[in-house]
């Protein structure tokens, strides 16, 4: 009977203890909603930034000027610890705007174009060719060089607008600007151009990384902007011997220097264990870089000055990195898991915003025991009242990415993606398509989860 | 021993039926989704209603083409019945341009302001008068006679950031625009400012409806621009004697004959059991009225046009409602609901969209049973896949309210309500803020929940 009761009594003292403990993690969350909407510096921040430091492509005057506002920023928010991390960039230039003209007999429609990150010029007249549409590198292979050679291929098979989230969509179109030029380059072909990868009918070009394979001709490659590879598609239709020229002057110079931004809070009980939170510096330089990555840059600067106003010592050491060159190269994030371990750092989580400052929806864990993932998940309940519900196993991010090998447990932040691919990469990733309090939700999302971490 | 086994086989039995529901129902519902995204006609139709039709307040001449616009529309869909219904609704105008300034010693700043809808005019060389500022009534009863007599009210309580849902923050400020010009009436004012019902610091002034007790002296209201607000508030800190000026030559006219504007598909097994799906067709005289509520005009057309284009044929009759007058006098609703009691109409559900058009988050249910609830939140599982996970109790809408009465049970679609009230009720609630895929969700979302709901 005695035994008995003490099981009893022990089980209502470990529910009561848990329930507390549970009360005590919402009154926390709730602080960090509270800061971040009515005291919030994230949309501050993000305005300075897309502003006043606007296009910040690696190797760019715009990228010194980003690391040097992160730096001063993160100096004045007294922390423990702010440096940089020296690292060596790619560094690519656009040069003079393109330009793209759609050629239907002796018909000329000038199309919004803009050169692939990594692409070669054109010659300095630019190229004319007759046009081979596919959607596929399997329907081109099938063409092959007797249809291709001499052509310009034009990639159009368009974001899957049936996935939900449309990082699914953009994974699975994303073969046609990483690779099209190389296939295209195997049969023959003297330039390519794809269509934007957006799910939005509109008139900006998308651009984004390519890279050369060894071995095959560099041919250059250009994004067209939706709107106009539907229209070239349609006149296509009508004359398959349309041609379309195309002039870019693009080029790569020696890699450069530059730096990934760090800043840190000292761990009370385990210093020597790391929390890294971060996004990624750099964008591309057609934009302000708004969504692609300054919401995520902001939020992860917001996650430590949120952990000072409200007073809070974490345990184990929060670190916030703003990584270099996630666009063209991921060479911040490969560096700074290169320097954790030379330097036996020890990274128990990584936690990246880098898919867009929207509504939050959860989060994804990679990396993690099956009792890791069931103790985050059971953080759903803590998030509800939020409207945050998502938390599921893969995630992570580029930039912490690097990190896996050493066994950090890596966590992706989940905003809603349903308007990111009607700006990434593009001239209309803008300050103005930014919403403060969906910005300020993610920021308190993210200060909340990291909170919870620590305690773990 | 055979009772148990015939108990166990009837259980896997049941489950396994269950199983079997489960998964067609998921089928169907991944049907809607599909056909919204790929071949949805919503956000064409948005865009010739907010492009084509634009403003369309209750007794104008925008309404009555609205009105038009929604019965033509209809009536090329091939339904089984397209009708009028005749109400009567309130005839508010306008009139010029508003005009309104701080004065503040020798210096008078021009500033954003819109009349409230179903204000008076000021005189016709306006009003000027030194401000009290208050937040909330009490404060303002405090001040009483002595303060505030010859006096213009400014009600500068602005919506609590800290809300998740901005509906909750917005119900809390509410009282200020719909019954401030009483309250200060009360107290000898002669005007009345508010700042707009926005979490937004923008330009935008924000009107809505606000109306006259009876009994109290009728004095004129108008909104300020949060940003105008906020610059208001400073200057009085500086200087209690700061004035303000404001004009305005709105007018209510006889109420106007219009109609709520209805389609129906008739249910195969219970033609005389009703579900109602719609939104309210009238919109502020200042906006498009593309979130407000256009996104739940075109949504709810949609959820018919896609019954049919997937030849689902429904059990139940289910009729689409474009209501008339929401925003000053819920007419449509009042008349729709006397109407149906009048015909013996049985509604067993109602469904609004009245929201906005972002990105859904869920369904609230009211007047259910606890069988009922129950069921409906265990279409969660369902809509999990497309982010959406919230079904809970609450909800509604104005314009199905009506039919509470009759036993009706309520379900109010519930988007993401971050950017709402960023739009509402002002110059910016346009086309371009509504984007694509989010529209497209809700409709797909709402059409799988009457897909349900029938089947229930």
């Amino acid at each position: 009977m005695k035994k008995q009761t003490t099981f009893i009594t022990s089980i209502l003292l470990s529910l009561s203890l848990s329930t507390f403990a549970q009360d005590n993690d919402s009154v926390m969350v709730r602080k960090f909603f509270d800061e971040s909407l009515m005291r919030g510096k994230s949309y501050e921040w993000l305005r300075d930034l897309t502003g006043n430091v606007g296009p910040r492509l690696s190797g760019s005057e715009g990228a010194k000027k980003a690391v040097q506002w992160g730096k001063t920023l993160l100096e004045s928010g007294g922390y423990d610890r702010v440096f940089l991390q020296d690292v060596m960039v790619p560094h690519w230039e656009r040069g003079a705007k393109e330009e793209g003209y759609i050629l239907n007999g002796k018909e000329k429609i000038k199309v919004p174009i803009a050169a692939l990150g990594g692409s070669i010029a054109t010659p300095k007249k630019g190229i004319t060719a007759e046009v081979i549409e596919v959607k596929t590198f399997q329907e081109l292979r099938a063409l092959g060089k007797e249809k291709c050679e001499g052509k310009i291929i034009f990639f159009n098979r368009p974001m899957d607008a049936t996935r939900i989230n449309t990082f699914e969509a953009y994974g699975m179109a994303g073969d046609q600007r990483r690779a099209g030029a190389n296939e295209a380059a195997k049969v023959g072909a003297i330039g390519v151009i794809i269509r934007s990868l957006s799910n939005t009918e509109n008139d900006y070009p998308h651009t984004g990384s390519m890279s050369y394979a060894t071995g095959v001709p560099l041919i250059p490659a250009a994004a067209l902007s939706t709107k106009a590879a539907t229209l070239l598609s349609n006149i296509l239709k009508e004359n398959p011997s349309t041609k379309f020229y195309f002039k870019q002057s693009c080029q790569t110079f020696d890699d450069a220097p530059s730096h990934n931004v760090v800043a840190e809070i000292k761990g009370s009980e385990h210093p020597e264990e790391i929390i890294v939170v971060g996004g990624h510096l750099d964008s591309w330089d057609l934009a302000q870089g708004a969504h692609d990555d300054g919401t995520g840059i902001v939020q992860s600067m917001e996650v430590i000055r949120m952990f000072k106003a409200l007073n809070i010592r974490p345990k184990h050491t929060i670190r916030v990195v703003l990584f270099m060159n996630e666009e063209n190269g991921t060479r911040g994030g490969i560096k700074y898991a290169e320097l954790a371990k030379a330097n036996n750092e020890k990274h128990i989580f990584g936690l990246e915003s880098d898919s867009g400052g929207f509504t939050p929806k959860g989060f994804g864990m990679q990396g993690a025991s099956a009792e890791l993932l069931s103790k985050f998940q059971a953080y759903r309940k803590l998030f509800a009242p939020y409207g945050i519900h998502e938390f599921e196993r893969g995630g992570g991010g580029a930039d912490i990415g690097p990190l896996a090998p050493q066994g950090t447990v890596l966590i992706g932040f989940k905003p809603d993606s349903q308007r990111y691919f009607e700006y990434h990469h593009a001239s209309n990733d803008t300050f103005e398509t930014v919403n403060q309090r969906e910005l300020e939700l993610g920021a308190a999302a993210m200060a909340s989860l990291v909170y919870l971490l620590d305690k773990m």
